[in-house]
């Protein structure tokens, strides 16, 4: 009987980051693969991933909704609650031998706990990172959760066993973003047109004379701050004269400013040439990220598949603070001036070469691979 | 203005372990103590902890109800859920300075995932240990979302610290549920009549011969197993020959099983020689272990104020595995022969040379000038 | 294609009224049951219903735990809370095309609004009458939200139009509680022993010089007073000189104080000929019942099973006040005098003759067969 | 010592429809307000109502998020469940005399439902009146669970008394938006520039040339079927010739479709003059349609406030259908070609002589005295 594998997304960058393992998970033919959608990966304004999933072909368990809205720091906890009374529920109707969590949200936490107390195997995907903000404090709290551990570096491998963890549970895999940076690789021109393929607002451009990538996400839950940051990368894009397409932020504690901080720069600034998208398919917003001129804003993105695809990447603020990067990042704060001439530099420079710091492409299937073939258990105790 | 410090008891051992805080906290001119009563405290089928608070003059600020019946994996997960949905709204209400949360259970991970999303600092009481089942994977997680730690014993901190934390924010105060003991050790002598002061249920006997005294928990979810090894040690104790003071478990998992298996107990063997308690106020509670010949189960009082007060302790089974212990314990595992040889082997050495091991009666005090006196910030990262 | 039929059930005597439906129901060919399995009926200590259910050959398509512990006033309504956001999902999942919600109890209220909000038509059982305590507002705000309504009485139906239901929706289909008891009569005898079959606690004794049959449920969420009141009623049974069968109450606010009465008192007079049960099945419980000398307490049993088998009843207290009753039954108030008194006279009044009041034994089927031809709708208006 | 009053209050409407209340009851010497804002009144995106609240003098006792993100059916049966929890919490720590709520939102029946399960009167406002979709059924069960009716008009409270509600229970106090509106009445003119004040977005319009409001909220969950309406009364005020201010819609299942209507007619039809609101401080917002040629959509304001005002309404679908009327209001479909007929007629008819239907400006007062000077009792039966 194949082993049932649960997996939890809940959020289209989680989506991003497992989906090759789900690929992979469901070709296996000793696994069984349990999709589970919830979070804002079921919200339109966050970009409806469940329907991408259903296009890539995966069948959907379960769909919970499960976000307590205020995008605050309260509501976050809460959400994690709810998650928790709801996972509950669904796990003892799934049974699944192994459930799988993807990174450091809080609905990661919530996926981990409501496994750990009903005795079913975790196993976690890149934790041992290390970052700013209460990400941090989340990953490591599930990687003492879980029971298998897939990391993307060896300095997160050796990140994990220090923090007590049995090294026969830790398998650097690579990160599965990698793997579809990997595919789009082999085809990587800039084959639809962004603008009647997904609609979103804004101005709309000519391709051929570059244009940037945007993504910020607040990381700070005081509104006014969320605002004044987003509202500095904005100038900054604005005035760099280069065209932008800009993704709207995850639902987290402060989107709401954000959010705020862009509309309120639409109205003051409508010749600004920035198209604003909630989502985009992951594959095509490879190839729009492979041939921009640079990448901006504090999205993991920039670090993980742009260090692959060698993509200039101006990083702003503490978000990414701490994670292994490659030559292709540029740090700067929150002000107009340092991003500007950053994005200026960046997209003199063109692309970097390729690095591979984050895996090879073969993060999916060697996960796959680990949990048709490891030991499950959910017991587990410090090595030292 | 004082520092606010939440502290959140959700059932009657935590309470033990973290009482003589609460008298530091509610003395200290620098700190207001915010009582937070919720879970299995506010529960008659527990011992309704929260009168004995009131009787020891604590104010209570909230009480949570948050347990979902069940007592089994499902509801564990779920109850941690509802706690957090609660705690969440609660700690916008109270806006502690920091939240002090206990041990290893659900809802102190619920608490400590609460505080760190709503960005408010968490201190935690006895981290670094290592025990057997679920509370392992749950201790070191609170640990990854706790900003102070406040352990037992240098090897606890020894391991907090290997685990990433920063050693300025480790520090070895004992635990504070040695500091009731040692207050107990001043005037040890049973100076009640635990039947006519606590009623309980069962037979009555003289003390004078000598008594048991039994706490076990159940260490397995599965139903028939919590059953049968109940059944183990009441048989063994039964036919010990010594009458016997038990105390019911936790509202756990397993808890069920417990109970069922002393029920029927009851029944089977109406003139066994055992006398039942749901509970009894800490101080009572401990000149009763003091007094008697052997502590026998699987309770970390055996493993801590046992050690402390060189009380002999026949500990069965895994549940504090792992845990470091004075020469005053014997390991057994579940059959009766083993149990019943033990008991008579401890009961025959008498007492023990007391143990420093888990603190020296200063705990409380030294958490309540730490929680003064310390700088307190909600963001960290993994020192390695 | 077959309608597909949900029908939610949250404690034993909630079974009891629905179980000839739900054998009508799985047994209809152009109807589905969905049989949803929460709240009293999943937990041990209220007598595992589950366990009946699927020994009476019934799938359950779902369980879930929503009881959140306490007994009291506040937990009752968040149970209701938790049971909401439960079961929205539990519908999104199973999507019937009709919901069945029984009586009167919170879980009734929980399963009425989630399928109300999720446009699924309402129906509901045992609706227009008329009782004391928070039932009675429970009860007619179901009505509110219902779209079909199968009641026990013709009384009932016309309270349910009165509160301004489309005449056409209401339907006197007598309770089917009292199918149950129509197929006992065929074979009323009792052919069980009840000890070994049951097990329960307390005293044993011959079934042929008489015995009683006690429920009584709390009225009041005062601890003392439930506790006080139990007490009068097991004082007025011990001294009646008649043994007794006893049935523990339902989880309530109060069943902490019923229960804590009964553990009293059990420790006071063990000499007492009471034995407790927390269970027994349906059609073993009528046959015991039928061959009672009286029932006695405030269960709803009394008012419409015991109509229908002529058993002569001692109802004391509110509970069911307003309720259309037979010639079967004495009310009385909390006091152990008047109790004791109508104990006495019902004891050698013998059986009564029967009343046709709560139904002729068809209820099930013809809710069944309703719920397959009747147009199912979602919107209704006030009549007036 | 006064009566403790918790009132209830989740949404911008509820907040009009209780806000003169509020301030009769915070300025009454036998009563003391306890206001608890939770809902959308919390959300940006609905336009933070408990700003408002506080900018009017009055405390917030405490704030509640219990959204459930997703604006469908599934998230309105959930956040009704998250209510509910919270509002238990919360009611047992404020320990009001008695609970007010308001209309018939999900949170109205939330807080119903926790009030009357913890024994605490419930003063429903609004009850009695007819209306489409689930509202329906909701406002008639919370007047099931209510013990005190406050209604607007003459048939509302026939309407109570019909369902069987206690006749002395029931007072026409007329709805407290109509005091409000009473207020307005003494300075109507438009005393403040709306687009300086309030911001919001789009096309900015001299207001002396005649302008139109619209309010309509999606009464139907087929997220399709909400962005279709929509959009045809956006395509019949476009073309209507005249400006228009338009007020963002509830949180509500659908919302999310006539967002996305809103959003891509704005793109396609940037040169439209309408100016887009979230919100607007009540009494500025009353001067606004005073002022206006004729208010379109599906908002009861345009069934109350405008028959007080005597302002021309085109009142569109089926939201408002059953709701006693004046003169002012033409009812039509949801076609644009019927829409802007009407808009035209209206427009052309200026403003309508005013009626008392739903109030004479004394609710709130009357209100507060009837809190003040009744019997306050949680229990009730059917009068029939």
């Amino acid at each position: 009987m194949p082993r049932k594998v649960c997996v939890v997304v809940t959020a289209r960058p989680s989506y991003s980051r497992i989906k090759s393992a789900l690929t992979a998970i469901s070709g296996h033919p000793d696994l069984e693969l349990q999709l589970v959608v919830g979070g804002s990966a079921l919200l339109h304004n966050y970009g409806n991933v469940s329907q991408d999933m259903k296009d890539d072909g995966f069948d959907i368990a379960a769909r919970v909704y499960m976000v307590v809205e205020g995008e605050n720091l309260i509501t976050t906890a809460k959400t994690t609650g709810v998650a928790l009374v709801e996972l509950a529920t669904l796990l003892d109707t799934l049974k699944p031998d192994v459930v799988v969590t993807v990174a450091d949200r809080y609905e990661t936490l919530a996926t981990a706990i409501a496994a750990s107390y009903m005795n079913i195997p975790v196993a976690h995907v890149q934790g041992g990172e290390v970052t700013g903000s209460i990400d941090e404090k989340v990953r490591h709290a599930v990687t003492k959760l879980s029971n298998l551990h897939f990391v993307s570096t060896d300095r997160a491998a050796e990140r994990v066993i220090r923090m007590g963890e049995d090294p026969d549970t830790v398998f650097v895999t690579g990160c599965p973003s990698i793997d579809l940076a990997t595919a789009v690789l082999k085809r990587p021109q800039l084959d639809f047109d962004p603008f009647t393929q997904y609609g979103g607002v804004g101005a709309t451009f000519p391709l051929s004379d570059g244009y940037l990538v945007v993504l910020q996400h607040p990381v700070t839950t005081e509104y006014e701050k969320a605002w004044e940051q987003v509202s500095e990368t904005l100038w900054a894009v604005h005035e760099s004269g280069l065209p932008a397409f800009w993704f709207w932020p995850n639902v987290d504690a402060g989107s709401d400013g954000t959010s705020k901080g862009i509309r309120v720069f639409r109205e003051t600034e409508p010749s600004s040439r920035i198209h604003f998208y909630r989502n985009m398919r992951s594959e095509d917003f490879l190839r729009l990220i492979f041939n921009t001129r640079c990448v901006v804003g504090n999205s993991s993105v920039g670090i993980r598949e742009c260090a692959f695809l060698g993509v200039p990447v101006v990083n702003i603020g503490s978000r990414q603070a701490g994670r292994e990067r490659g030559s292709n990042v540029i740090d700067v704060g929150h002000d107009r001036t340092s991003i500007q001439t950053a994005i200026h530099r960046q997209s003199e420079h063109g692309r970097y070469p390729p690095s591979h710091l984050y895996g090879d492409g073969t993060a999916g299937q060697r996960i796959a691979e680990l949990l048709a073939c490891r030991e499950l258990t959910f017991e587990k105790r410090l090595t030292y």
